[in-house]
């Protein structure tokens, strides 16, 4: 199959091994995928990876891989729970057998969550369905796993979560940075009456101010790009260019999300005495940084990453947010390269790749 | 009267103006003070201080200026209940008349809190009685306001708390470091089964185990030198040196007190996912450092500064924990600077001054 493969250089192959879903997992074929900056980061070096690249994706479930015989043989409680969950489906299929029947995932639109987790029964992670910490996870195009840049990629079922008919595959694909986005909501209690600010107009601010603001969140996007901060408030998000910005310590909430050393020191200096300021992108070191103004003011730097599909998805289906505008360009496959070289450029927010 | 003075450079001085009460302050007779690194810090320039040094202290109050006559005319409603509050007290006084009467405070023992607030109605934080975030606050002996390494200091009365009688000086002279160690619990359920380690063995960090200890939480004490461990583990505290201490991510909560940017580094590599690093001292800068780890173990960073008195002088009052063997020496305030220079040295933890 088609992938495109980063070991040591990005390379555009024909004939990778098409993957083979192991038990419990699914073969998806993929139809669109998204280029994420962490994507970038690996081809620089970033986690030593080597393999297919990407984690944002939609694609169709071509086959499942789950032998119900040993499912049932199996001491594990969740592993009969789940087994149970696909008899009770499978029976509605007409070709159910004991053995051989059509998984209810086969044939649906899905999207994919980033890690899969050990389940090993001792690992605290796996028990509670949060693969995205266990410490032996697995992660699409990252971590000891195959990414989605390729016709096809596997992942366990639990990770697959079925798109709504009404999300088109152009919204879709932005699952995982939307989920990302709606993390924060996850960790934090952000009040009604609390004043938030998103600090940065690239496609992460973009996406979380947007999604905060969805939520009846009072929310200001700050930025240093007209046509970006447009993006988000055409969705009715209040916007502001960080020159014309007062930077004073009233905000309960400031999300960084420019990456860099001075978007963090920014950050902290909007961040009101006992606020939480949201540390949403990895930033660069390369200056020293003064922490102390976090204990004198009592701030609360909260790390934030990735997060669960269903409130993503449920936000895309409810039709409040469009995340469409920010696709700048859309490329086959077969210009893979192009496409990265596309996504470095500055003015670039998602791009796509249609496979 | 005697006062130790920081004016570019650290001197003894014994002609400084005895202060004067302003309305609504206290005069009150240091007993007995203690020497905080953070007054050190102020000799080497920061916060740019000039004045008398020094911010924790237990002293007797000699005189109180309440104007009953004003007070009762002021609009202000929280005045106006303090005054009643003085009223209602002072006519038990058999010397009360209507404008001069023996305030409930003269005489007795008391700790000042370290800030006071600016008391405008429009002020979020002296509405809520948090004087430490007030943007206009003063500051004992590091913002504004004269400090109590002297004969003499003026407090307003709503900070001041009297002492229980069963608390000895050197015991009450620990209260504001402590109440900065209460912080914690004031900021962050740390909950019974939860893993908590305590990075470091000076004061801060011995009187945070101390304290956390005292809580029936499961603390254990990290740090260099034996001979300060000892002091915790003789309290209960479960207590490891660094070098056999295994640094693994599995502690829930995780405090620095060693105020270096390798402890912090040390306190990041030791929190679990999702758990959370309190930073109580603030680390001095001088090295990179890669947040990163924060964000894709999505660590909180707290941080936490001053406390509240009065559940610091109830864990003094309980008898629960005794600091006094954190006191390395105590010097007459004739000698001072002598104390000054026996604070600086590697094994000293709190020096005091018998005023």
């Amino acid at each position: 199959m088609k992938a495109l493969v980063f070991d040591k250089e990005l390379k555009l192959v024909d004939d990778y091994k098409k993957p083979v879903p192991k038990e419990g997992e699914a073969l998806v074929r993929v139809t669109l995928a998204g280029i994420c900056n962490t994507d970038y980061e690996i081809t620089k070096g970033y986690m030593g990876y080597v393999g297919i690249l990407g984690h944002e994706a939609v694609g169709i479930v071509e086959d499942v891989n789950i032998n119900t015989d040993k499912c049932h043989s199996e001491a594990n409680k969740q592993e009969i729970l789940r087994c149970a969950q696909n008899d009770a489906k499978a029976e509605e299929s007409p070709n159910s057998t004991n053995n051989i029947y059509k998984h209810p995932l086969i044939g649906k639109r899905v999207v994919p969550e980033i890690s899969y987790g050990c389940k090993d029964p001792n690992c605290e992670w796996c028990a509670k369905h949060n693969y995205r910490h266990c410490p032996n996870r697995h992660t699409l195009g990252i971590w000891h796993k195959d990414g989605v840049f390729a016709q096809y990629f596997t992942m366990p079922v639990e990770v697959l979560f079925e798109v709504p008919d009404n999300v088109a595959d152009e919204q879709a694909v932005f699952t995982e940075p939307l989920a990302a986005a709606l993390e924060i909501n996850e960790q934090l209690h952000i009040k009604p009456m609390d004043k938030v600010v998103v600090l940065g107009d690239g496609k992460l601010g973009l996406i979380t101010a947007i999604a905060l603001n969805a939520q009846n969140l009072n929310v200001t996007l700050v930025g240093k790009h007209q046509n970006k901060l447009d993006i988000a408030r055409a969705q009715g998000v209040k916007t502001a260019l960080l020159n014309d910005f007062k930077i004073e310590k009233i905000y309960d909430v400031v999300v960084e999300a420019t990456g860099s050393v001075n978007g963090f020191e920014t950050s902290l200096a909007l961040t009101k005495p006992r606020g939480t300021l949201v540390l949403k992108s990895t930033v660069a070191t390369g200056k020293e940084l003064n922490l102390a103004p976090i204990v004198i003011d009592e701030i609360t730097v909260l790390g934030s990453r990735c997060g669960q599909f269903p409130p993503a998805l449920r936000l895309l289906e409810s039709g409040k947010i469009d995340l469409t505008p920010l696709i700048s360009a859309t490329y086959e496959i077969d210009n893979a390269i192009e496409a990265f070289e596309k996504n470095k450029e500055k003015d670039t927010l998602k791009v796509l790749l249609k496979i």
